[in-house]
């Protein structure tokens, strides 16, 4: 704040709209410098490197020492909608891209929820939710999970404008059934039933199977996860044509750069290089989760490219997190009701994990 | 709509907040395939390759056949935004990056408009603000410019909470003084001035200088026209630290991917490469000028990367459009009150106009 100190002079913080001024921003996982030497278990990147045809894909799109990227990139994203049609064998006009799944989730609001109506979803879960209903000034409700996470019975015939299902959830790796998310969504005909699917390539089951079946359902995907490909930024919304064409209304023209959007492409037409990495990743997951059990924590079944592990107290997770962090291994700990008890640890290599084994078991002394 | 016949049960269009059901969405210029011939004037590009430092730093980025993709991009910009307080010598913390300007318009829009209160802006300019108002569920006032195009009155002492002023704008290529913009912001001291300079490396003045001496200044700046990057989505917004930490609550964490990012920084990095460019520019938009009135066309001074011609009438001027579409020639057309008499010209390279004046000449008999 030193520029303060020379005089810069402030404009009213009471020019923003209410709701900005109250807000905290969403705190993503931290992301050590390139070339800091930490073992990285806590955001669920991908420990495998994306498919070679992606950067194969890019280097194309460079051609000529970079001189198309002068020209606009394609707004309606044809060849990645395209490709994502082709893998899924949903029609393109029920394929939307975005900047990452996050940005859907964004236009998801935007296009829907009226100031003041409601979203809907259980806790805990992705906090993104709640950072975007607050920006869209939408009243929040939250139906707390069981602890086995199943779908509380709470949210069938809400009146809210969206649900969120989270499937697998984060951070607890828990997934639905396509046949219960159906129910979910028939009960409450006038609610998009939302079923963000980050994960859903670590998992046995999916919701795609709904679209164009069950009106009121919208399945996103990221490339972030099973992709290996957080840094590109690149998600898919798979809807009616009807939903497709009105989110689109509210997005950017031109929400993808060249790259990703090759990048994404390339990505989907190579399924056998992202299904070995998912395989790896459920093989690792499953040591990982016996490992944990060695040592007395309580892990929830994973879906997903990451475990929770509960510990006997809050002040055992937080100290374990602590330490783990002072020897370059960072994991994910969420400071909230629920929560406080437990680690999110995401699926690395079979080195990492045991690198992060060897921490905890010292730590715990066992 | 084949996919209707096939029996895909339909969603109730009025799920849709109201707005989103009323809106069109914002139209974009064309753009031809990859590979169609033709001499593309009409969404002010670049016609220059970006600076070779550029695709360097991107294939820098793809080391390893693209394995850091797997790892998220920097939430914070910093390298980029370190890059853009060395070539302004403006704090790292008034300076914020965006997806494209477009982006940061949004976000602007999201950060201090409630419903309900007004967004204003002079016309005929960026289409773009009537869209992010109505997605907003602003009010929309405008006020037309005079025939010389300079800011209205009417605009000073404004109580909207958003004020858009375009310098260079769009479609005029007009541009205003800095001290006519502080004039501005000064008299509406709870308004967001948002000056949005796209165009501003292809003039003789910009608004940066207010930036952090006028706290209700914020100037907006892209890469998709000095910098030849339209195909890599960034933007830069200048403003106080708060104006920045207040907006950054409401963006996307991961808002920018990792290529974006590397190459943003590289092009601001290579001014001397941007500056060769521009000065290229201002050459052939003063002989493209000197030729349109020379065909009897009347042409608004121009202080941006295009020109816009004033034909005889609405008639001749859509005949222009295109028949010199038919001859692989695009130009920009605008069918609304003020603009249906004339042309937007992109200024290409020397043969791309010397080409396009061909044609004109050839269309208008002379």
């Amino acid at each position: 704040m030193a520029a303060r100190g020379r005089g810069i002079p402030r404009i009213e913080m009471s020019l923003f709209r209410k709701t900005v001024q109250k807000m905290t921003a969403y705190v993503p996982g931290e992301q050590p410098a390139v070339g800091t030497k930490v073992t990285k278990l806590n955001t669920n990147e991908n420990p495998y490197p994306p498919s070679p045809t992606v950067a194969d894909a890019i280097t194309r799109e460079l051609e000529g020492r970079g001189a198309r990227l002068r020209l606009y990139s394609d707004p309606v994203a044809l060849d990645l909608r395209k490709a994502a049609s082709e893998v899924t064998g949903l029609p393109i006009g029920s394929v939307l891209a975005g900047n990452g799944s996050d940005e859907l989730l964004a236009l998801l609001v935007r296009a829907f929820v009226e100031p003041g109506e409601s979203i809907l979803y259980p806790t805990p879960t992705y906090v993104l939710y709640e950072t975007l209903a607050e920006s869209g000034d939408a009243r929040i409700e939250t139906v707390p999970f069981g602890p086995d996470y199943a779908l509380p019975d709470a949210l069938f015939g809400t009146k809210a404008k969206i649900c969120f299902v989270t499937s697998p959830n984060s951070p607890s790796g828990t997934s639905h059934e396509a046949a219960r998310i159906e129910q979910l969504a028939r009960s409450a005909p006038n609610t998009v039933v939302v079923v963000d699917e980050a994960y859903a390539d670590f998992a046995d089951e999916n919701a795609l199977s709904l679209v164009n079946r069950v009106p009121n359902v919208v399945v996103l995907r990221t490339f972030s996860k099973s992709y290996s490909l957080a840094g590109m930024r690149i998600g898919l919304l798979f809807g009616s044509e009807e939903i497709c064409t009105g989110i689109a209304k509210v997005k950017d023209s031109y929400n993808l750069d060249r790259l990703a959007l090759a990048a994404g492409a390339a990505a989907l037409r190579d399924q056998t290089w992202m299904k070995d990495n998912v395989k790896k990743i459920r093989a690792t997951r499953e040591s990982l989760a016996l490992g944990l059990k060695d040592l007395g924590l309580f892990v929830f079944p994973s879906s997903a490219n990451f475990v929770l592990a509960r510990f006997d107290s809050e002040d055992r997770a937080r100290n374990a997190y602590r330490t783990l962090k002072d020897r370059g291994v960072l994991t994910r700990y969420f400071d909230r009701p629920g929560l406080a008890d437990s680690l999110r640890i995401t699926v690395g290599t079979d080195d990492e994990i045991a690198e992060l084994l060897r921490g905890l078991r010292n730590i715990l002394g066992r």
